[in-house]
């Protein structure tokens, strides 16, 4: 027995935002420091913590499918982790090796032979320092945006693209890769400081405050031209307003709708305009870069391209941290307030 | 000058169902029937012409786009037709030929050399019997019912697809074309006649008449497997439905929205789970048959596979025919009230 080991408990099913407290704890689980790693398996210290709003996803009734199973009350929430190999008894991991894994989280994680499926080597060829990439620009975050925009996006040098939620994580890479297409770039974000990042330090063509200017005034006064392609990230008041702007043949990747993640039933933003799929021509298609022959057909092309970028310092990632396992439940709080620029990240 | 020529003319734009007398009435206009074919080209008579709902989506204000120019207030409804070559100045056509064409709903056309370029020689390999089939089946509305189940519906063998508007001119078509496959066809229709037609002749595997059942309610009872494809003609309350019986990756060819054409704004059916597209990663487009790189590229395939079927018998493509170009109006207001079984046709 020994040490303390801290995880973040899910306590039960949200209706709206999680409460800190209620929903989502942090408890002391039980953790014997002195054990050997178990059989074929590794002992893990967690580095560093991804939360992302798909997480609110899991939070729900379990009879509901999605397509990320439920999480279950009572149990660490699991979040894309970097953990360092504390002890070893599997000859793939040695003690101090990194690994990107998908684990609690929690201070130090256990697992067994079978349960090492779940983690991988942390592959670092370009020597990028800040190893943090690797839950953002370099990790599933990149390759979602990477892989969604060339896949569904299709972007063209001379289209336009309009972005939502353009500082997020996501947002703020798909923005950069259509730069390096040659594509106008339109972003809409929630506060000036973002406005101020994605203009001055992105390059964005055009962008706006949402909270300033509503998306529909904000596309006219911006994209005159019309719109190729909308990057969804937000769903609501943002996908009405693109669905007007969009031109003939126009492409919607969708990679998130946070603006309806915390609606009860009921209570949705409905869209009056769906109907311009039709007149338009659009695509609109849902994804997730772990779909069969979507995600994993980029990731050699993503490592390899943003990589290099990040390493000459001409592809810019800024993250959020959050210090402390303590202060997970109000940082996953804070994503539905706009309050990260860029990826949100947990230092353990 | 001498025998009259009667038109279908546009009068004014309507803001719900038009209303036969008011914003399309018959006329006649000058005609003179002993001059000869203009210089280039041929003088046309009309023997059928097509009737379909996306007519309703050109009786717009000219200043709202969409993909068919807005027809003009005071001339002729312009459709796809079949007419006989009378009189011709053109080395392509004699006279007696027939021919498919895009003209005004009229008796008589006369078209000048650079107006041939609406017309084409009907081409009919397979000695179909019924030339009628060349508006229908082995017309446009066959090529669109092609094109897009395969484009966009990408059926696989033992998958499930509903089609709305299942007994409808496009509908009949994809739910034969999707048997062809090996898919289980689920159909909508509005009345118990057309659901015997859909069962007894077309062979479908179910279907139910929405005005006694709730899409949603039936879908759970025809369909408990989910749905692979849901082929979209009606929009509203059949998507809603739809989107929340669709297995993970489904796919919704969007054709068209018929419940939605005479909403005025502010009153459309509106949808509360869009993010189904997400939740699921499904693909929602819409198209037009004559898109670039669209039902181009089928035309050969459905000619042949299509044409041989009907000449075979294991082929069936009704058509609802309305005889008398002064039956036009009234006609045309029925496809809004589900009137026809199949493709609707005037005999002019």
């Amino acid at each position: 027995m020994g040490a303390g080991n801290k995880a973040v408990i899910y306590q039960k099913v949200p209706s709206g935002i999680p409460v800190p407290g209620e929903h989502l704890t942090v408890e002391t689980v039980s953790y014997d420091d002195s054990a050997p790693a178990p059989e074929g398996g590794v002992l893990l210290q967690s580095l560093y913590a991804s939360i992302d709003p798909y997480m609110r996803g899991r939070m729900r009734p379990p009879e509901v499918k999605s397509y990320s199973p439920a999480y279950e009350t009572g149990k660490p929430l699991i979040a894309r982790s970097i953990a360092k190999v504390l002890k070893s008894n599997n000859t793939n991991y040695k003690e101090g090796d990194l690994v990107i894994a998908f684990i609690p989280i929690q201070q130090y994680v256990a697992l067994d032979g079978g349960q090492t499926a779940t983690i991988l080597p942390l592959e670092n060829p370009f020597g990028v320092e800040d190893i943090r990439h690797f839950l953002g620009a370099l990790g599933v975050t990149g390759l979602t945006a990477y892989s969604s925009l060339s896949e569904i996006g299709k972007p063209k040098k001379g289209e336009t693209i309009f972005v939502s939620a353009a500082a997020g994580a996501v947002g703020q890479i798909v923005g950069q890769l259509a730069k390096h297409e040659g594509l106008r770039v339109i972003g809409s974000v929630g506060s000036d400081d973002k406005l101020e990042y994605i203009l001055n330090e992105l390059g964005f063509d055009g962008g706006f405050n949402y909270k300033k200017e509503k998306p529909a005034d904000a596309l006219k006064r911006l994209a005159p031209e019309g719109l190729d392609i909308y990057y969804e990230n937000v769903g609501g008041e943002h996908l009405e307003a693109a669905l007007d702007a969009l031109n003939d043949f126009g492409r919607i990747p969708v990679c998130g709708m946070i603006s309806t993640y915390n609606h009860p039933p009921g209570k949705q933003y409905l869209i009056p305009n769906i109907t311009n799929i039709l007149r338009k021509r659009l695509t609109m298609r849902g994804f997730i870069w772990s779909d069969p022959g979507f995600g994993g057909s980029y990731h050699s092309e993503h490592q390899a391209h943003v990589g290099k970028w990040i390493k000459e310092g001409s592809f810019k990632a800024v993250m959020s941290e959050t210090e402390g396992i303590d202060n997970v439940p109000e940082a996953f709080v804070g994503l539905f307030h706009g309050q990260n620029l860029g990826k949100a990240i947990i230092k353990i």
